[in-house]
């Protein structure tokens, strides 16, 4: 049986909360120094890591009650854009961490949510995601108390090195999903580091094989045949927000390093008749139009997770027209943070230039990392839902993606 | 001597403000219902002007104190934008209205403020624009009590059917610029109804003509060689902000149009598959696109507005620095309002279909009118400074343009 | 009965052509001195008609034999293009005439085609459009020597002031569409000057009424149930590539008018350091863009005609498949030249300032032009065409678009 | 003395040139095979230089007076296109050393020309290049028969492992550049295998020095002091037109895996509607956009390169205006090939989904490919001249750009 079952907390009262804009801001200065190069290693940044939690950010988004930090979601967007611009890989582990968190508020019961979100604070439990509802490769078989759980699981964000994880598994008797949180180091757990993409590569997205895993029915956050609530769904845009999030710290990463070496590298071409790269009118006309593609990206992603966490905090009594709107107000981020992120990342080389292409820089991580990380699910569709609301009001679907 | 000089009103208490987005989107009804017909006639709207001016809309921004009905700059703005929607002709020469409004309170001195804004109120006035520092072809010469003006000035809005002007006039022997408030009926003083362009039929934006007008000092709001303040180039950013509500509504309103005509009138494509032309996948996905145009110039906008009311308040405190952030602001929302004005109005077509062009719709005055606006000065140039903000943080240069 | 039908014409030996580029560019320069004020004041340009029969160059595609110039289609595609920058209302006329020739040698029998395109020579007859198959409203019913016609029919172009016309009619019996040729003061037929968009507004393109209107079986070109060879198909690429030429037409007088006004007319920005607009990078930097719009929409266009001559001469012997690569080389052209035109005449303006949409000089024709006539057939199923093919290599199904 | 100056070729019957197309087509399909592990490696890659020398394409460009295959550029470039496609660095060193060949027959005296493209043929020579006019740290001193040349020269592709270089050095005294050819192997001249761009890794663009090298008077190509004819400036069109070759052959690279992909691999979006990725409308419009920045590029490119071939046959005949209208040719097909590698390659991905990513596929190398390779020279100034151009009629100002 697993410890979060059995974990009976004592009420607490939360430490004053560190400045997570300045502890972030720290930490993202600590990986910068290391990200070329561990981008070139790939792998499992177990080090890395290890800051994170030496941080206290992993209590970032958990409420005060349970002896976080309590911050509101723009704030936790926040820390990840920071962290993004610097490594977006250990970023995305980050913000997933906090997915998985937001997972237990949204779908656990009152006990579990209690027990598991105070382990989590007094243990420094890292979260991994193992939760995927369209891979219906793992399965739960019903056991005496609770499930046994066999299969496969891709794309598992965080999985290595993790704690804990967030796992979905489908329960053929009710042709459903069942969602649970269990130890990683659960037997019949292993988690393969084979996550080989040309970007994000420290993301330890790795496959999660289960092989005869108990899952006691008090670890089951959803059970099967339950039908999502309004509620529930918000869970997908949490995790879109952080998608656009970290598309967003992606480009911004990508905007100052072009700004630092126009500034202060780039020599201006023979032909312009200018001194500095910087003062030359063609570039200056190209930032422009970098700079309005990030912009406006900034600012409806604030804008979404403000919206977001008003929902988020409605509970239960959320409805699905506001998880609807809100999915809407994500999704124009998301789209605007992609392109943005996509855009910036490639065309800043039309403005450092040829020497800026030299692996001592690393700037083509950028546009591997936001080319790898914006194909979770396909930006034509999130147009095409925008565009169906824009034209007759109807909100999207709610979906694991939309 | 002019009116306004011998004007002394008493202190006033204001009437309640109106709720002037109702009142706004009362007037855009009663404009939109003939917008198509007078946007083919061209010319003065006489009745049109009237209807503004009995919508008391035309003291909205007049502080309080002076009887005005004190509103934000959000707010002027929002019911410029909604007045665009319908007729962004006359909502231009509302706006412009304000901007000389605005003038009076950047330039004029105390006793010129209360006088003339009271006068204003009191007799329902209508302000027009002829002033442009850039053109140095009306003269001031120095006179006993004042100057006299001579000289023609062009693209001067609002100027057929106003009330009052705001003018700028070269001043030779300093080899500057002053500025002054005059009756447009003050002997001497002409306007031309001669504005031919293809867009913006009802701006009223003639050439106005002077002839030996007698300008007295009382009416100078900014004497020759005095040096302009932060806070007297705030106006080109009330006006820059001006220009993209008006762009926004213009794109709002297209937007509109295209959204119910699809919805209501346009046949699905033979080849689509699909019965309603509103459930074509493609149809949807450029409505997407079109829309992650609009919403970002909307949002973009807003936060303009605000940033000018801050900035505004603060009279002559404002710094230079505040000044030019705010102009970046105002760049960023105009460029975007720009670029979705002429996109949706261009490419609202494709959505709509052959049959939509038929001239009882009148849908190409969209583009038309937002051609003939964004006009004003060049996008490049605004792109330039934005680029150059971003690369070097360096604010636009204060003229009448940025 | 009609006069074609009885019309036995001698052999005959053409006269020398003309040189029709002379010809055209010509034309094209009487055409364009009024085509300003015509726009404005749209409806049938019948004088201006009559310029373009004495020129001769209602001939043009006619092959030799019949007395026309038999000249290959690049160059009737270049004359179309000529006339466009200058008037592409009468472009389209001109264009359309040539469909409907082009048509009867597509479907008309050795006979039929002698004797019309003889006809056609000798009376210097002028032919509009009256076939659309989509387009049901017009009925065939059987008679004794042939069919009578009844109902109405959309969008024909050329049809006011025309000899005679191309008509499409639906067959119930067979629920298959005819095809013929009619005069147009044939009995029972009266056409509609009703055509009243934004643009193209000279195009004659009127709707055509038929009342009990006979139709002798001698002018049917396609019969009831007969099923469409390969080489009949090859009409809608005719009409498609004529498309193209006329929105590469509208784009190229667009560009010219842009060139010209800023060499001669254009002030340098003040904040451009240079003296002279052309001098400006950034408006250099612009034109370049607009260049590249423009250029390969003209090669592709150059490359289908060369293509489309040899499929048309094959005749009969024409394939599915060789039609089909045909169809794609067209919709290559026409994408490209929808977007050429469509962004050409809207950013010129950008290049040219404010003072350019004085109503004097017209340019927002160019837009209202190719806006309108580009929504013949949505733009997103050309490529979405253009994607299929691409990705598997099938050619777009034969329809009246494609 | 080098062997050149000495070598007295007889003259010679060359054999029947093989089917250059179908030679570097199974050539690219040896590349291709190893494409991906070789880019990871990055490095020198003898062995596949060596196929390239075997397969006889290194006297491609060769006069057949002098024994090689005498191919028109069209062909040279389709050759480069066709290698590029499967592997762009080592294409990249094919296409300079045509380049060099080229330098030869435009710069060297008729002696000049015999002697070292015989000697190429004989002997099977691999050129490289230390050509670069701009950069200044070669320095050439006057010597008894000749010169000694000092200094460093970067980004020197096709150095490593070349037989004969091309170099440019500064000559003080005069202050001008001369041109030369030695072999590599000369003392005095060491390559550095030091190019550590994220991209091309395989085009061995080291840095070279030279320390008191001797170069004799007859390998002087272009003596310091010597204005450069129209002829010798055809230098950099052929330069930058296999640029332009290489982007196009990275962008049909790129499309062929997509496409390859897409039909083999990708799965549909579980909320297309449809079975399979390629049919899904709105990935068949994305092909088709893609589709229509790589057509265009194509067939202007092919333009160019037959204009060029007339160019460089007129020899010292080529006018500065003939030269000048090449060089608009080139940068046509130059940017929009530029724009078609670098949207395609970025975009692919939309297209071909998450699991595309995985570095068994290495589909990253073709942005990271042809981003390093377009940053040779800014694609803004490109867009000027084309400007320029347009507006004034004025050909680009001969550069080793433009």
């Amino acid at each position: 049986m697993s410890a979060a079952f059995i974990y009976a907390p004592a009420p607490r009262t939360p430490a004053a909360p560190p400045d997570a804009i300045a502890v972030a801001t720290a930490l993202a200065a600590r990986l910068a120094a290391t990200a070329n190069e561990r981008d070139r290693a790939g792998g499992h940044a177990a080090e890395q890591r290890d800051w994170i939690r030496e941080s206290g950010l992993l209590t970032l988004s958990i409420p005060a009650q349970f002896g976080g930090q309590g911050a509101a979601w723009p704030l936790v967007y926040q820390v990840i854009r920071i962290l993004a611009r610097a490594d977006s890989a250990l970023a995305h582990v980050f913000g997933f961490h906090h997915l998985q968190l937001a997972g237990l508020q949204l779908y656990g019961s009152a006990q579990q949510q209690r027990r598991l979100l105070t382990l989590t604070v007094d243990e420094g439990l890292f979260w991994g995601n193992a939760l995927n509802p369209l891979d219906k490769r793992v399965t739960a078989t019903d056991s005496a108390d609770g499930f046994i759980l066999d299969g496969i699981k891709s794309f598992s964000s965080g999985s290595v090195g993790s704690d804990w994880l967030t796992v979905s598994a489908w329960h053929a008797p009710t042709q459903t999903a069942l969602i649970a949180a269990l130890p990683t180091r659960q037997p019949g757990i292993s988690v393969q580091p084979d996550w080989d993409a040309f970007g994000q590569r420290q993301t330890d997205s790795g496959n999660v094989h289960f092989e005869n895993v108990v899952l006691p029915a008090a670890l089951v956050l959803q059970a099967p045949a339950q039908a999502a609530t309004p509620q529930a769904t918000v869970r997908s845009q949490i995790a879109q927000l952080i998608m656009a999030n970290l598309y967003l710290g992606i480009a911004e990463g990508a905007f100052e390093a072009a700004r630092n070496y126009t500034s202060e590298q780039a020599k201006a071409w023979f032909a312009s008749g200018v001194a500095q790269a910087a003062d030359d009118p063609l570039v200056q006309h190209r930032y422009g139009q970098l700079w309005l593609l990030l912009r406006p990206a900034q600012v409806l992603a604030d804008l979404a997770a403000r919206e977001l966490d008003t929902v988020f905090r409605k509970g239960a009594l959320v409805t699905a027209q506001e998880r609807g709107l809100l999915a809407v107000a994500v999704a124009e981020a998301k789209v605007l943070s992609h392109k943005a992120g996509l855009d910036i990342s490639s065309q800043l080389f039309e403005l450092t230039g040829a020497r800026s292409t030299s692996a001592q820089f690393g700037f083509d991580r950028y546009w591997r990392n936001v080319r790898v990380h914006t194909l979770h699910d396909p930006v034509d569709y999130k147009l095409r839902d925008l565009g169906r609301y824009a034209l007759s009001g109807t909100v999207p679907e709610p979906t694991a993606y939309s």
